[in-house]
This record gives structure tokens, sequence and C-alpha cells, in this order.
């Protein structure tokens, strides 16, 4: 599979497509694509979606769309589908329901399936995101099920970070906040129909709290009739507003690269040292010799480290 | 805490207590202790036991403790707590029992926690075995609840595997297996008074096969009231005169070994990296790069590999 990077950067739709399949399926080649459009990258705004299974992030997404398009926006989506097979079902209704924007030319909807390595999940999810940027579009909404170190992990990948809860998930909620207080820029109860939303509403707004200088905004929503939506689209300027190319995006910004670039040195180095070693009869000899007691296993490593990798 | 591992090796059981504390909470002091023990060890007869929970494990290897001593041997016992608060229950009451044997000074038991990290509890449960070997234990039993990954880890332990099943268990069986298949050299069918024993019995004969011209035992027992518990320390003795100081023993015994000199070097290596790192502006320097977009993660982490850790 060969990609060419400038048909990318001229936002070839056909190209990307590639380029993400590669990015998911063959780390190594995609990196390198990765490094031939990465300084075109950092342009688009990057909306994270994420919130218990249920709560109607698909069918916000789907709804959001419009209001980009009616700003001649080029939008993006990544939907992060969970391999649970229990909440799977009921998203991919809402997931068809996507695909009336499939067919649409400044829409472009790609799908990933998470397997349950989240390191590997967040690399790749990054990485399609730059290929998105890279070809263009202007709003890149990422959306995934917000479950233990889901929710934090958003905030590597998106500019602005949207929770979706919903009325009636009761004590979930409370027990769920202390997680995603930290991570969330925006608050959306959605299906605010259904029970005792304004209860919700009352809790978060008086919890909510200001980090740089943007107070968490709560908003109220019911997707499935579009109520609202223009009020979190309009939420989502703002906060684009105040923080586009801003100190404050900055900041995460660079520890998310920090991030990224240890991950990147322990794959790296693991792999370094996979191959100096095969190519090297000394571990077997010492596993001999720990074999033979004459060493013990971690002095064998310190030997390794010292004769193999010239290390003191 | 500082121990002297000269009264180890004379059979100090208070200062053998320390060691594996030691061990257990200071890895690197640990290892120091290890490395001035280690070749006095390999000496000892190591047998795991493992297998589902409520399997009766802890009965079984109370039941077999007289056996050994009958033989004038010194016995070691340790005894892997599931950190599972449902089964902990349960064994409580068996490890309780084992008390019996504690004041007896030809016998030495300790539990240790699991954590739930699995690699680090592998480690350490090692490092006690050595230490009881160490100290002049003959016969050391690890009893470890075998759920996924753990029954594999046991063979890196032990010289002998007894997997220990019940009846009732059903499917159960069947699924676990596949797994357990490969790490058992002697099953027992515990509880054999319940149900369809007979079935199981007949089962685990049919399938078993010949490792190392070492064909799985099939023991039944009811180790409540001691009945077979003869038996399987027979298959026991058998099992040690027929491979101690053998050719497949050694072999298990080198790849033990060559899988722990590779986790320590993985330890040892991501510590010297974060030292090097740490000391050094570069990472900063580099994520601020990347957030301008000057140089892709990847690349910056193969800069750092080339530049700080001299690596091409």
């Amino acid at each position: 599979l060969k990609v060419d990077s400038s048909k990318i950067l001229k936002g070839d739709r056909r190209e990307l497509a590639r380029a993400i399949s590669l990015v998911e399926n063959e780390p190594d080649l995609g990196s390198e694509i990765i490094r031939q459009i990465f300084s075109k990258t950092g342009r688009a705004y990057v909306i994270g979606i994420t919130g218990p299974p249920g709560t109607g992030k698909s069918t916000l997404v789907n709804r959001l769309i419009p209001y980009f398009k009616s700003k001649e926006k080029q939008v993006g989506v990544v939907a992060i589908d969970p391999s649970s097979p229990i909440s799977g079902g009921a998203l991919l209704g809402d997931r068809v329901r996507m695909l009336e924007h499939s067919l649409d030319p400044s829409v472009f909807i790609r799908s990933m399936a998470s397997r349950g390595d989240l390191g590997g999940l967040s690399r790749a999810t990054k990485d399609v995101v730059r290929l998105m940027d890279a070809a263009g579009m202007d709003i890149i909404l990422v959306e995934t099920v917000g479950i233990g170190q889901a929710e934090i992990e958003i905030m590597n990948v998106a500019d602005v970070v949207v929770v979706v809860i919903m009325p009636e998930l009761g004590d979930e909620v409370q027990a769920m906040k202390s997680g995603i207080t930290e991570v969330a820029d925006v608050f959306v109860v959605n299906k605010a129909d259904l029970g005792n939303a304004d209860k919700i509403l009352l809790n978060l707004e008086r919890f909510r709290y200001t980090r740089n200088g943007w107070k968490q905004a709560v908003v109220k929503t019911v997707a499935k009739t579009g109520q609202g939506v223009q009020d979190l689209f309009k939420v989502l300027e703002d906060y684009e507003n105040t923080f586009k190319s801003k100190r404050a995006l900055r900041e995460r910004e660079e520890s998310g690269a920090e991030k990224e670039i240890l991950q990147y040195l322990e794959i790296l180095i693991r792999k370094k040292i996979e191959l100096k070693i095969r190519d090297n009869q000394r571990l077997s000899s010492l596993a001999s010799d720990v074999a033979d007691r004459r060493i013990d296993p971690r002095s064998a490593a310190e030997t390794i480290i010292r004769e193999v990798l010239g290390w003191n």
C-alpha cells in the first residue's frame, strides 16, 4: 500500500482514507506518512465528545455537523467504536444515521475499532486526526465512549472536551464526575426531556470550575429533536475564539507532545533491544549461567546492559 | 531494614522473614540479598499448586505437609492471596487451618498479597522461593489461584505444577483445560466425593499427554478427609525422582531464567532512560518543537535515542 502524501495535502479523500488505514494497521509505514504531513497540521479545531454509553453522543455529532457546514467548514468525524458487544448494537443505529452525511463532500466520517489497547488506540486516533487536519478538515469531531481511562486520553487529542451525560444516570454521574470534572471543558446534559435534567444541571453548575480562564460550560440538549444543539455550537465557537492560539492550549499541546514522545521512546527502545539481543548469544549463555547459579538474574540483566548495550 | 544473608543461610527464621519482607516491599534492596544467597539456591523441590478458587488447594497443602515432615523434610509454604474479596473470604478459613503448622519449626508459612501486578508478583514469588531454598527448606509449596495468566506464570517458579480441579465445575473445566493442559504435570480432582468425579477423571485420563518423558498424572482426592492425599504425595515423589537434575527440568529452568533476565532488562532500562532524560532538557525542548510542528513525535523520540542515549 503506497500513499502519496501530497495528494492528502490537496484534500484527496481516497488517499486520505488509504492513509488512515495505513496508520491503523501498519504503524511503521503510517509514521512515515505522518512525518511527511506533520508540518501542515495544527490548523483544525479538534472537538472531543465523550461520556457514558447511551447518552446520545452520535446523535449529537450528527446534529452538530449542519451548523459547521453552514459556516463553510469542512468537517471530519472520528468515531471510536467500543469493542463491547453490549453498547455496540445501540450505537450502530446512530452511526448509520451519521451516514446521511457520508455522501456529502464536505464531511468525512471514519470509524475506528477500539481493541482494548488504549495506548495504541490513542496513538492511532491522534494520527488519524492529523491526517484529516492535513487534508483540510477545519473541524474534527472525535467521538469516544468515556469509560475509565478513555476520557482522560481524549485530552491528549482534543482542543476542547465535551462530556455528554443524561438524566437518570443517578449516582453514576456523581461517581463519574470525580474523574470527568478534570477533563470536561463543556458539559452537555442530553436527553434533557427525560427525568431530573434540571437537578443535574443545577448540580453541574454549582460545582463547575474555572481553568485557564475558561469556566466549564453547561448545555442542555435533546439531540433527537435538535433542541439546544445550537447553544452547544455557540459554546464551541466561543471556546475556539477564546482559546485558539492561546497559551492554555499551547500548554496542553506541549504536555501531550511530551507524553507522545515518551510513548514512542518506549516502543522504539524495546524494538532496538530485541534486535540487539537477537543477534547476540549472550542472553542464552547468561540464562545457562543463571540455571547453574553462577549469576543471579538481575546481575545477568546488568551484564547485558553493560556488555551488549554499552551502558554503565 | 538490614538483613544479614549469612543468617538466612544458617536457617534463621526471623532473618528469613525479614528478607522476604524486603523482597516484597523494597525490590532494589531485595535484589541485593538475592544476589548474596543466589549461589546457594536450586536445592529445594518447588511444587506449584494452582487451580480455580474454591477447589480446596489450601486444604490440600495442609494435608500434604505431614507426609513431607514424616520424611524429615523442612517445608516452606508460599500462599498467594488473591486480592479478590469474593474468594478471599473462603480461602481465609483454610489459611487459618494452615496455621496449625505454623508453630512447627520444620514448617515455614508465608502468604503474599497479589495486587494485580502479575509480573511483579511473579518476580517476588520467585525471590521468596529462593530465600526459603537458601534457608534450608527442602520442599517449597507455592499455592496460587489459577485464573488466566497466573497458571502460566507458576511454570516459571515451580519444578512441578499441580492443577487442582473439582467435580461440578462443569464446562468451566473444559474451557480451562485448554490453557491448563500445557502447564499441568499433575491433575488433582479434589472433592471427589461430590458429583461426577469419575466422569472428569475419565476425561482427564483420556486427554492427558506426555511431555519430556512424563505422562501427566491424574489423582483423585478428598482433601477434607485426607483421602487420596498419600497418592498425590507419591506422585510428587515419583516426579522428583524422575526429573530432579534431569535435562527436562534444566530446560525449564533455562527458559525461565531467560524470561526473568528480559524482565529485569526492561525494568532497568526504563529506569536508566528516566534518569538520563530527567537530567536533560532535550525532552521539553523537543515537545515544544512538536507543538510548533517543526518535528513529529516519532522523529523527536528518535532524536532522543540518538542524542541522549547515543544509539544509532
